[in-house]
């Protein structure tokens, strides 16, 4: 039998040259890109024995027919990329599944359940202003109007699905035909540096971080810089300069909580006046909701004490929540139990961006299976998972399959 | 006799109406505007008894003969307004010294020496990338260069000056001409709130501060705002928020110094992604350029230690220094004893803007008198002086031309 670590990295170099031009790999979805990894993804599936079709999402399944009357597994991820990405996000949590698939089929063993092997279109929502259009179809949550946004070229999601050769008005129809499901286990790179950090190749996700948004205005007053004196001065700069610290502080004295700072504007902006508005946002998340929460309270709370200190008004909102979605135990617990018997440590750890199992999780129970990449860093040319990584994720992956027993209590 | 400070509040009110449409007062230099203005000024000078003539860099010169073979003191302020700024920045300083001049020829008193008011086309650079044209023509520091530079019509400096009637090739002459001086007096609203919170009037000016500019770069590493822990962040966002607060710090711990970050911009700029680069502008002002250049080298030192602890890099670079220009300290002993002995208290301050007598330095001992304005609020059409206040400074300069003795050691 072949490396399975050496093969993963070939199919997914050969998947990374269905991309357009440019630096890194750019494969948005219902593109001839799209078809291109379609057509290798569907080859390699048919060769392992799947019986392959394409939802009228554009979502790729590769079906492995269990016992009679057994229920279905789900697997897989997502095909597309961002603009200028990696050949990993997304694409290696559909080739790393079915390269253990292959070698359970290899070996001649039969598992106790269905399996469906699914190759999501869009995921990144790059080319959409939507995203999770296949995971949402599938759990059947998919909002209709979506089908009316538009790329930057005018085309609409209706349109590009009838290019594809999909029925648009299908897609309701693909959550009603499911049968219940046993779960959905999606496997990823990290995105982060924890399992580097930690010198482990594999993780198990305890729950998909849940978001949430604030926009903050600090009004003051502005002056000439040279005739202003220094006491009195009500700085908005100043003001946002303590709360950029204070998120960092908030975030930093709790585990699991990420804050950031990611945009701040200063007005009038010049050398030589006094900023008298300074609008930022400030995004918290974390895998327990009551912890982002109290973060989000304690930041309204110090924005208005800095206010107060300096003499500025505030204006503070919270534009955007998204609870936490927490993976199912039972088959974290069975996928934990996998890594370790192929020599990982099982870590845990939560993931702070979204990914199709969020949408999966309101149709059946989600796990995650987070692969180690280099220097934490996706959404890049420059992503990488080494070989011997890929490889133990597909060892874990075929440890799973064949332990897990959906019977068992 | 009228009240004078109702009399320079009704000037200040008609000369303002010699301005564009729109808010405020929009007064550029060698515009029918302009024009407009030295029409009025010109009338009242002569009126006052002075010969008025107009030199070949726009300076409106009224002149008071003195004593057979006596020096000449200058007074006077630009005519030119920012856009859409007020009705006393610059142009009180003529007014004002023209209102005591008068009063002085109505009481028949015959000064010590020969006085020049001067109303200067340009001082705040608004429509050319070049300031101080007047007084920098008269102190003989004119850069010839300067003429090619044009407006945003592409008109450029020479060719204003030669549709307003005047001959730059002879601009070299109007220094050229002059004998010696015994000083200039200019005055001026303070542009800040200093006069106001300490409930003077008037106040006089020890030093117009020096300028330092700094351009900061800080750079440190992107990444998804989910999936980056906090630990091991290189956030280049938080290091600026240090600095900013490292230059109020700085500044507010040693009086007379001005510190300021007036501009800020962040890369990328989105609200998911730790920010990989911060530049920013950091401004100091002092009356002594010890105080300055210490804050400036502080500066420095402590972006280098916040780039250090964050895992930063910084590069750092003073883009712009410009001297501090102290007061004559007898013109401004005069002054201080005028306004003295007119009511007030003659605090001294220093000047956080430049002003003409900054250029006029060059030439001549120099020294200013502060007029304070609402809320320290200059440059906006919001801007105001009391006619009490304007009154108050009418007596305090008649109160020094009547006593100040060229000839006194």
């Amino acid at each position: 039998m072949t490396d399975a670590g050496a093969e993963a990295a070939r199919r997914l170099d050969l998947l990374s040259q269905a991309s357009e031009p440019g630096p890194g790999v750019t494969r948005l979805p219902f593109t001839p890109e799209h078809r291109a990894a379609l057509d290798l993804l569907s080859g390699w599936m048919e060769e392992a024995g799947l019986a392959v079709t394409l939802d009228d999402a554009g979502t790729l399944v590769g079906r492995l027919e269990g016992p009679a009357g057994a229920s279905t597994l789900y697997m897989g991820s997502h095909q597309d990329s961002v603009r200028e990405g990696g050949a990993f996000d997304g694409i290696a949590g559909i080739v790393l599944p079915l390269l253990a698939l292959e070698r359970l089929s290899a070996r001649g063993i039969r598992l106790l359940f269905a399996v469906e092997l699914l190759a999501f279109a869009d995921e990144e929502g790059v080319r959409f202003p939507t995203a999770l259009l296949g995971s949402r179809a599938l759990a059947g949550t998919a909002n209709a109007a979506a089908l009316d946004l538009a790329d930057r070229d005018g085309v609409t999601v209706e349109a590009a699905l009838r290019g594809f050769g999909l029925n648009p008005d299908r897609i309701p129809l693909i959550a009603q035909q499911r049968a219940s499901a046993l779960g959905f286990i999606e496997t990823h790179i990290e995105q982060g540096p924890v399992l580097e950090r930690a010198g482990e190749a594999l993780g198990i996700v305890t729950a998909i971080s849940g978001i949430e948004r604030h926009a903050i205005t600090l009004s003051g007053e502005t002056g000439h810089a040279g005739t202003l004196p220094m006491e009195g001065r009500r700085d908005a700069l100043v003001g946002a300069a303590e709360l950029v610290l204070a998120v960092r502080r908030i975030a930093a004295q709790r585990a699991g909580l990420r804050g950031t700072v990611g945009a701040l504007e200063v007005h009038p902006g010049v050398v030589n006046a006094v900023p008298d508005r300074v609008r930022l946002t400030a995004e918290f998340r974390a895998p327990e909701d009551a912890l982002r929460e109290a973060a989000g309270e304690e930041l309204h709370r110090v924005a208005g004490e800095i206010a107060r200190s300096h003499g500025l008004r505030v204006e503070a909102a919270r534009t955007y929540a998204q609870p936490a979605q927490p993976c199912d135990p039972h088959l974290s617990a069975a996928l934990g139990e996998a890594v370790a018997a192929t020599g990982g440590q099982g870590l845990r750890l939560p993931s702070g961006a979204t990914h199709d199992a969020s949408a999966m999780a309101d149709f059946c129970p989600v796990a995650m299976l987070f692969v180690r990449c280099r220097d934490g860093v996706s959404h890049r040319p420059e992503e990488h998972a080494e070989p011997d990584d890929l490889g133990a994720a597909v060892a874990a992956l075929e440890t799973f399959l064949t332990r897990f027993d959906p019977s068992a209590p």
